[in-house]
């Protein structure tokens, strides 16, 4: 039987760098642990502009579509901010989600104890946090049609279309709901029901789902405002929380910076089984490109090999690999080892982001 | 001459009972500072729908458009959940702001130095905050066409309509351009334009107004995510935030709450000048009805005062008697007066609601 594969798109600015840190960590499970990977190297965003004129080529789509899985650097840069719209680094990005069609894109909002005092929240206020945004990425007001800008009189009007179909509440409840389960058992739904009647469509089609097939699971509803309110206020509250594309969009930020950690969070985007059973899925560090510390060594990989443990768990049912990769992690952490971005005022010595990878290898 | 004419609308929840302290606020500026108001008591949200089955009625809605200013308490609560959607109580604020056109909503985020412990983010990052965010009040997914829900087959469908003019954007970006010439003289506008091209355009005027009306006004822009991590890490970096409808709903409401002083802050809604040079204006706490604790006495009504507060400021040419009135509230606080919401874990004893505006009235 053949390896399972896996499609790298290192993408921009620090991505490539810390993808090679996971490349380092992929190589070790194939070695040590008899989990050995396909690996193939391609484009996204700036660079595939830069390559090809385009942030995402078909090419590159089709091996997206047969890879068991996808793991994604980051893209975008200022040196691409005036592109045309439709050509953006983060368009390549986008057509992935839509085209894997990925609806349920999982991410974790963890405090690591080693890093609470980094938050600019109290540490009573984070210490121990661990909830989980489930935000739908497939639709809503990111791909909703009517869209763009034209000219009424000899005014410019913007329009995006909001939209949300029944089905895709569900699929992304039902998900939401599943996580649930495997965690505390608690889902709160966010959305305006108050002033967007596609999200009093979101709530009823939640609760609807929730109360046909999931009764057992504790399920409440906030305004997506309240949301950031009580994010900010005492995020420990929620267990999982499942959101639309733009309030997740939102939220999860925020929700990640709350804990201190965010160069430490991974996030997996998974769709519908395939033939193999397992879900279409793209995995990806929450931090984005970083272009100020680009090519310096700097960047932290954290954020980029949790994502990889993400796909041991989702993809490949590895938990207990994944959760060998999550306590090598923790170990180094705890070891004192920081990167430059993980040094709080008192300073101290930043390692470098191959150093990082290094010290994780050696505590697996 | 006549007086000038205040519309109080009270509405639900606590409502009533924080504008019965505002009322005797205005009852002295008339008494001891010459001041005097024609106030006049209307309905409005789930208040008037029980008396008149409609959230606003026309009658209202007329007497709001002829008031110098209109002061609202707030509106909502759970007994109106299951309204339809057309007349849910939020519908008649809506309603206000859209027929008055009140198209610039200045919520500023403050920290009061009494109350910084309070916040849920370190000291350090939140003490002497004093951040203007400047919401857009009158368009975009909040009133866009079409909306509404629908079959397609045998699915419902959930569909609002974000939609930007080149003038919308125009004139809030001009207010907020205004209001950091009398402040920190820097403006940061936030969007969503890697994905949204309401948010090109949103970008692009900004740009334009600043460039062609305001070069002297520090502009930045930040997608609106990166935005919301901002606020949680380094909330001091900002002076005025320019945002659209509901990105202004979810930022500026995660800032109230980083502040630790959310029963405290005002807001303003301004519009167009009428024909005696005011603005259209409404002012309202940026806190909602709170149905939990309404009608025992508990409810903060700071934040109700100090947006008569902005009403004197910005409707009524009263700077100096604006700052009369926030000085006295601040040495209220400084003598450790508190109302139930601003007691910490520490406890101590809190004062009712009349307590408290009285205790004002006396600082007075
Ligand atoms: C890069 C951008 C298109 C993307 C988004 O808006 O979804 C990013 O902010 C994210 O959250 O993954
Ligand atoms: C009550 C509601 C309609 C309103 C809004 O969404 O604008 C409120 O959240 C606010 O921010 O004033």
């Amino acid at each position: 039987m053949s390896n399972p594969s896996l499609l790298i798109l290192a993408g921009d600015g620090i991505g490539p760098e810390v993808m090679n840190e996971v490349k380092k960590i992929i190589g070790w499970f194939g070695d040590k642990r008899d989990l050995a990977f396909d690996v193939e190297d391609d484009l996204v965003g700036g660079a595939a502009y830069d390559a090809h004129g385009t942030p995402l080529t078909d090419a590159t789509m089709e091996k997206a579509q047969n890879a068991d899985a996808v793991l994604l650097g980051a893209v975008g840069g200022p040196k691409y901010d005036t592109l045309d719209f439709s050509v953006k680094p983060e368009r390549g990005l986008l057509r992935l989600r839509k085209e894997m069609d990925l609806y349920s894109n999982l991410r974790p909002a963890q405090c690591f104890d080693a890093l609470a005092d980094f938050s600019s929240l109290k540490r009573d206020v984070v210490a121990g946090l661990d909830i989980m945004i489930v935000r739908e990425l497939t639709s809503g007001v990111y791909f909703g049609e009517p869209r763009g800008i034209h000219k009424e009189g000899n005014e410019r009007v913007g329009v995006n279309t909001q939209r949300y179909t029944e089905s895709e509440i569900a699929r992304v409840a039902r998900s939401a709901f599943e996580l649930a389960r495997r965690r505390g058992n608690k889902v709160c739904s966010m959305e305006k029901a108050n002033v967007m009647e596609s999200g009093v469509l979101w709530r009823q089609v939640v609760q609807e789902i929730h109360d046909a097939e999931y009764p057992d699971v504790e399920l409440s509803h906030m305004y997506a405002d309240a949301g950031a309110m009580q994010l900010c206020r005492w995020p420990k509250q929620f267990d999982v929380i499942v959101t639309d594309n733009l309030f997740g969009d939102l939220l999860s930020d925020a929700a990640a910076m709350l804990t201190g950690s965010l160069g430490m969070l991974p996030s997996a985007s998974l769709g519908a089984p395939m033939a193999n059973g397992r879900p279409k899925a793209l995995y990806e560090p929450v931090h984005g490109s970083a272009p100020d510390i680009a090519g310096q060594g700097k960047a932290n990989p954290i954020a980029c090999i949790l994502s990889f443990a993400m796909a041991l768990r989702y993809s490949f049912d590895q938990g207990t690999e994944a959760e060998r990769l999550e306590k090598a992690v923790e170990k180094v952490l705890a070891d004192g080892k920081r990167t430059a971005d993980l040094l709080g005022p008192e300073g101290g010595t930043p390692i470098s982001t191959a150093e990082m990878g290094d010290a994780i290898l050696e505590a697996l």
